[in-house]
């Protein structure tokens, strides 16, 4: 039997029934799907966040697996909803670019509207996507049909909202990803960014964050300095993390995802 | 293979052990089970809330689903272990009204009190039923058992406390039955009490709220107002809805769970 | 087909990927395993926290199952990642003491240090060991690999930090090992060491706590008190517990983890 492997990723929080129903939806029509949280806890309404969270997890998922990610404050209104097959994957959700960072990192191949009757519930409110469109789509994919099945193939879709990183003399200007759990801040700098400059591990590098410019060392793990001390990271994902060993670096910064830094490209003595 | 489904609804959060220790006595003894949380975080000890989360999505759910829900200040005292089956599906837990909302919506057919010890742990502790209790009771049920051989039948249970809405004069007086997590006041207003009156969308209609007396229009979706402008909608379960656009409208209208409002059967000018 | 089940504990949090990027390892490796979160809401770095979460969830967990807990503030340094062979199950995670106290609660088989890399992912970095090695470790032994196969048996391993309750004159001094959501106070007095004591349940007992010093009864359910009322009960993993019916001991008695505490071995009059 081949794996049907649905993942879910929402703005809803987990108090309410609305998580539960997606998923009773998804079994109903697919009673072998397997089911995985990516996370109910998006900031509400924040597609950015969305995009970054999916697009940091859709890659370790094996081939095949059907994303669901409802951060929608456009629901029920002209915003279109969409399944983006990728090489690996498939994403379901609406047109506002919460699929595109994870989908464009694993080569689109086609976007469809979803427009078949057949892939909603019978009837379809205007403020629950989620579960009377999204979730019904996603298993009337996860249960073999083709993508192609589901409405109109389309061109244009809207790409979250990030920054490229500019080089500006010899600094990066790059911007506040994502700030997680821990207190970890992941900028947008990339391993890549470093490659040719003479920054390595164990070298400081000067970074200028919120209204702080801080000299940091460039470690392998955050007990490379002592408890309470911050440090630059090259993070799980490849980009450049400013954290402190077990502390909170959004903390002692104060730093927000979107919030603009700079990073000088020279090891700092 | 048959669909073993097992739902879990309780007021215990999610940072300790106890969701995953029901987790671990339901596959010890139903190994093929597939297990959906509803929801962790009903307010501690409300059973009204338990209550209508568990009966908002049970309707969503396969048919011979067995739901658990915990919500259960009175465990270890009299209070009656029960297993409701309905028409659509099974209920498991206390005799305080959690279960009932939800399973009087599927049509009730038989109550019974759980006795049979085969269907409980080997040792009850009187503090935690949902394990002792509730999940081998409905393992018990999900594989293939009748609900009958778990106890003997009762007729009497105790109801959750919900109030009617009533009409007075041109207007109902409902009250808040859920805020949910975007803040959304979900009332106990229904659209089928708009049904012979001149109200439809587009059209503006008073609401009475705590101390804020407010005229909102009746929109389809969210969007359908600015984002930060209150509206009315009639919601995903059927119910009518006090929302703000991209905000809070419990914060706005600081209303909770159980405070009474009134609406005006008539469309404002 | 046996059944394959893994279960995750971290401090990670439920709003990042991480969680999901462990599981998605898992399912690409061991696509038939069942997981099941025992808690992701760890307090951060706690490793105490996790490692009595962790006792107390695995008992209920069937043979063979394979525990995976990450509480893991030493992450890419110098401290050895372990796979824990007990009678009952596995355990796999970093050797600071967070896996010790389930594992030894189930007799201490062989403990080994994951070292092979077929039982790694590819890159595995620096600050997230749960994805690139405990992860693939799990899934590994999950698909019928003996423990002994991912490398060296060692035969030390660091403890977690739980003091012993220690007899002193007429009293038992203890502490504090788990305030849980509710804010049940879960002390390290368990129900043994009241057996040679004139103590039953509905005499009362006299326990200093923080600044506190209280008579309380000795109940066997919340409900045996008045709502609002505080009392002492054998809780459902055997040990002492300070509750308040509906409401929170933590919050009456400002008590921590860790925090020392005194009860009288003799019934008060």
């Amino acid at each position: 039997m081949q794996q049907k492997l649905i993942t879910l990723l929402s703005d809803f929080g987990l108090k309410d029934p609305y998580v539960a129903e997606m998923k009773a939806v998804i079994l109903g029509k697919c009673p072998e799907a397997q089911i995985v949280d990516i996370s109910h806890e998006i900031s509400k309404f924040d597609i950015r966040m969305g995009a970054f969270v999916l697009a940091s997890a859709a890659p370790y998922f094996p081939r095949g697996t059907v994303h669901i990610a409802v951060v929608d404050p456009g629901v029920g209104t002209k915003r279109r909803p969409l399944i983006v097959e990728s090489k690996h994957s498939f994403f379901v959700g609406p047109d506002n670019g919460v699929l595109m960072l994870a989908a464009l990192k694993q080569r689109v191949q086609h976007v469809y509207v979803i427009e078949k009757t057949e892939c909603m519930l019978p009837k379809v409110s205007k403020t629950f996507h989620g579960r009377d469109l999204f979730a019904p789509a996603a298993a009337y994919i996860a249960t073999s049909h083709a993508a192609s099945e589901v409405g109109k193939e389309v061109k244009s879709y809207v790409m979250p909202d990030f920054a490229k990183p500019r080089l500006k003399k010899n600094t990066v200007v790059g911007e506040v990803l994502h700030v997680d759990d821990f207190g970890n801040i992941i900028t947008n700098v990339s391993t890549e960014m470093f490659k040719e400059t003479g920054i390595r591990k164990g070298k400081s590098i000067k970074v200028e964050i919120g209204r702080a410019s801080v000299t940091l060392r460039l470690c392998s793990s955050y007990g490379d300095v002592s408890v309470g001390e911050a440090l630059a990271v090259i993070g799980s994902h490849g980009f450049l993390e400013i954290s402190v060993n077990q502390g909170s670096a959004a903390v002692r910064f104060t730093a927000k995802s979107g919030a603009s830094l700079r990073v000088w490209l020279q090891s700092h003595v």
